[in-house]
């Protein structure tokens, strides 16, 4: 499969779907709206939402699990924006750019980005409870719901920020490292892909093999974003290059050098891959996703 | 009934609860998790969780339902300490002094600070998703996630804040601040009252009888709240004294005189126990709940 054509028509898939539930910056909220909204169609990758998508389509390509898996996509995109948002704020990481544009504080202001990240993390709620995702059973919502909490919460995505935090300036090692990745990144990439097979009814046995791949996948990701702010140029990433050297993190470059990072990187994709042995051809987007993720330029 | 005693009792019981379902301090993510309970177990009055299991007794008072609501009184306490937190920062309000403690970020830092709110807002859709709200059947679950995730959300609570920051230092009338005071506290506390009354079954008369007591409920609690910043000693509130003086804050006192807010409140009391009628002692602490909230002196 052309995996760039594939890329294209899932994210604008996703972009139709999310125009379609974000609300509009009209009435008394319209300020607040529109610093959620300036941040969430600032043309992201789309990665998570299209994993999920991918991930219920490896199980039930349909047209009807599609349309159940949408809703659940696009508040995966919102919680990884709000994430973004509060990631650049002054007192965290304290970046001007992202995605190629102002950062969200640097247009609505601290107060601003702040709460437009808390409304986006709540609105995703909103999603998944509300009447936009009703098609999907209510014990597999409350799942997806708790899978999400979870992989997005104080043992997951914020713990692993704050983790993140902790420990800039420090000489850290690979245990270290890899818990950052995990809990910072990796885990909700994984409940990106679970909350797709979920929708889809996969089994248990499908499911487990999918959190499987999310896992290999994930730390690809993020060896190949730890590569990129070496070896790209701003204007290529949309974010200052270099922003990890700069703050004095601890990469999987910094660590192994560029060579055994990339190496380590495909390992984890050939790892992905084989553990979607038991899937048919239903699960090469989620093959061709793989092998993207290691040959991305940004 | 005997109200301190009756608070007491309650608190203690919502915080035996919150102290078991909440995180321990240990492990990698020790230092994220004791942020999120520095300000979680802070001794506030805890009127959300209160509220909401008053709403469930008012349905029905046995001790199953009781127990089924008492985690989601504990995910409403941490959506409030969430709010206070990310409330308390330098880009927002900048208080040093909330519940008579140093306020989070001034003990861990701004980034600390809103990852521990970013936390706990993930935390509480965790319990409410986790198995520790099992008992409550799913689609009840869903409403009630749904509900409070609306509350909470850019239509109501955090909306109500960006509201809040954005007229600061602006002569507003009284339907911008009956707009903010609806949004940022009235719609959390009727989510409290309505999911209460959702756990125990309650019929869609119950449940509209019951959010007509917490919106006249709310707004008499925001009045009291605006006095008791005019009248009380820092002491007495464990917060600073005068504080929307200085931030140039449109309150009830400050549109309508000290006497007219306090008669204000008093009719929203009445308003308030007149929607119970359909309820019989059953709704006696709800009752008792409405007179405490307009004498309370912090």
């Amino acid at each position: 499969m052309e995996i760039r054509t594939y890329l294209d028509e899932q994210r604008h898939k996703i972009e139709e779907r999310l125009a379609a539930l974000m609300l509009e910056p009209i009435g008394p909220f319209a300020q607040h709206i529109e610093a959620m909204r300036y941040s969430l169609f600032a043309g992201g990758k789309r990665i998570r939402p299209i994993l999920c998508l991918a991930g219920a389509a490896a199980v039930d390509s349909g047209e009807p699990t599609r349309q159940r898996a949408l809703p659940v996509a696009c508040a995966l995109e919102c919680i990884h924006t709000y994430s973004l948002i509060h990631d650049d704020l002054p007192a965290m990481d304290d970046d001007d750019l992202r995605r190629g544009k102002p950062t969200n504080h640097t247009i609505f202001g601290e107060a601003g980005a702040i709460l437009a990240g808390d409304g986006l993390l709540t609105f995703a709620f909103e999603l998944l409870s509300g009447v936009t995702s009703a098609a999907i059973p209510d014990p597999t919502r409350i799942r997806i719901i708790q899978t999400i909490a979870h992989a997005a919460g104080p043992l997951g995505m914020v713990g692993g920020q704050s983790l993140d935090m902790m420990y800039e300036g420090q000489q850290v090692g690979y245990e270290e490292l890899r818990r950052i990745h995990r809990s910072k990144t990796g885990a909700l990439i994984t409940a990106s892909v679970a909350c797709g097979a979920m929708v889809a009814g996969a089994s248990g046995d499908q499911e487990a093999a999918l959190k499987t791949y999310g896992n290999h996948v994930g730390l690809a990701f993020q060896i190949v974003d730890d590569l990129l702010d070496v070896e790209a140029t701003t204007a290529e990433l949309g974010k200052p290059a270099g922003s990890d050297l700069m703050a004095d993190k601890v990469t999987y470059p910094s660590l192994f050098g560029a060579e055994t990072s990339r190496t380590m990187a495909r390992e984890a994709v050939q790892e992905a891959i084989a553990s979607l042995t038991p899937f048919d051809h239903q699960a090469d987007p989620l093959r061709a996703l793989a092998r993207y993720i290691v040959d991305r330029r940004k």
